[in-house]
């Protein structure tokens, strides 16, 4: 019986050639990857840039994502973090550290999953360039570039009370996918690829949700030119990341429950979803709902009442250390 | 007596906020860190980007270098790899992931290391963003850019026969400063920090040029400035690196063993000086001096003859798995 080719086996240039072939390519490349740097076109004479890590252990486990989930999540995440300046996605680089005993079809399919994520999600944005390194923990930095097409950015802070508070995309389902995967994609208290295959074959829109989201990325574009006064993408559940937005306008946001849904589209994190504030009256653009309104005050309110309930999910407490 | 601050103790924004007034700033930031991204000024249309991760084990060992090493090294790395292009380094974006028991002094460090690069080889240059997780290994992930003043980027495939090669910063130095680690750094073959601290009183400037190399950023601009063919950064020694200059410029490089020195110097990886070719002819510009010529061919020869040592540090093969 063959074994598969590993990162030691095959050594780092070898590797290298199996993964290029399969990265998408960024329409605003000037000089694409194999140099020292990649030089990238920047139009609007301004860039946007934003990075992310994911961890095995903390925030991904591999008996629960493909390999093309995790290249999906990781460029997903990040394209989420440039569309909600307003930008328009324009590329990636990625660093990945892998065990050397990993199998080469393991950063294959993380190429195919930040290809796959691009094309879907934000074409014309491709890699650009990247780093391959050796590690006892699987870990996959992006950094991710966007370009304003001559607006200004859409910040965190300029929320004004009046404003309609809305969102574009899901809430709670990254959550509630993550929710059944430690209750039915586990063995023995352990992730567990069998389980989770027939968790997926039960539950596949949930299950995606958390494994593989699809943030609504061009609503970015779409709520800058629809004069949004403030903008954030959801990572850490609305709640929390809400109290951010309102924090930093000094305003407070006051959700309705009966627009939100249950707790746990209050709590849940990691949707990558949208949120926004539009002047009151404004045509909310894209898929962009209303789900509140800003008020004079601070934190969040839900139908008026304080809600402080942290919400969200933090590693550095829950994190058990296991990487599964 | 009490226990010092970690990463789990106090949390993350806690922890970032005991970071991010130790980072320096970058003069190209319009939106810095604390939105979903930052804004950056691209003021030629175009910007350079590059990325590298740290990783603790194959890259380097908690025993021997200080946090402010590790900050300063992960700067200078990167930066050499802008202004390998003939760019000015403008803004990083640093990842760090940490175990969650990590005291925060060693955030506070690196964070240290990063400002001190930035100011020493690249002024004007800073943090725009970043990102804190946790993981089981210590990795710091930067991504840098610059700025190319208008002027067409250097890269490895502009070199022709008859053209000069040279080089700016040492060689070997980095290489040897490891050699001397893993020979009176270590106690029962572990990285040991209190025989380090001897060696670094014994050997600074070796130890130095390990652990926190200082390569000649500026050269970077002053050989696009003064005609480079083609640039390449020494982050894997002078042959091998010189040896892909050569493939990508479709010649061969040949080296003169007097100019280039001992085989430590020709082989050795890490220092990140910069190496260049230049029309026959050229006064050479900064620091850079004379060690070859570009001649008809392929490959990498030393005074003539072919030289087919791969040379550099392969952690595929080489790491040994031991974090130290």
């Amino acid at each position: 019986m063959t074994q598969p080719d590993t990162l030691r086996g095959i050594g780092e240039s070898a590797s290298l050639a199996r993964i290029f072939p399969r990265l998408p390519s960024s329409d605003y490349a000037i000089v694409g990857p194999g140099d020292d740097s990649a030089v990238m076109s920047a139009p609007d004479s301004r860039f946007v840039v934003t990075t992310d890590m994911m961890i095995h252990g903390p925030d991904f486990r591999l008996a629960w994502s493909s390999p093309q989930d995790l290249g999906w999540k990781a460029a997903a995440s990040n394209l989420a973090d440039v569309a909600a300046m307003g930008a328009r996605p324009t590329a990636l680089v990625v660093a990945i550290a892998a065990p050397a005993d990993s199998p080469v079809s393991l950063l294959e399919g993380i190429a195919d999953g930040l290809r796959d994520a691009c094309a879907a999600l934000a074409p014309g944005c491709g890699v650009v360039g990247g780093d391959l390194s050796v590690s006892a923990t699987l870990t996959i930095a992006v950094t991710a570039f966007g370009d304003l097409d001559g607006r200004a950015p859409v910040l965190r802070s300029g929320a004004r009370p009046g404003d309609v508070v809305a969102v574009s995309g899901v809430l709670g389902r990254a959550a509630a996918g993550l929710r059944l995967l430690f209750e039915h994609g586990v063995k023995n208290e352990t992730p567990d690829a069998t389980a989770t295959a027939a968790l997926r074959a039960a539950e596949p829109a949930l299950v995606a949700a958390q494994l593989a989201p699809e943030p609504p990325i061009g609503d970015g574009v779409l709520a800058a030119l629809g004069g949004a006064t403030a903008m954030l993408d959801l990572s850490d559940g609305l709640a929390l990341d809400a109290r951010r937005l309102a924090t930093a306008s000094g305003v407070a946001v006051d959700l309705s429950s009966a627009a939100v849904g249950d707790r746990e589209s209050l709590d849940g994190g990691e949707d990558h979803s949208l949120l926004a504030t539009f002047p009151a009256g404004t045509a909310l653009p894209g898929g962009f709902r209303a789900i509140g309104a800003v008020v004079a005050g601070s934190g969040v309110l839900v139908d008026g009442q304080p809600y402080d309930e942290r919400g969200g999910w933090d590693p550095y407490e829950q994190w058990s250390g296991a990487a599964g």
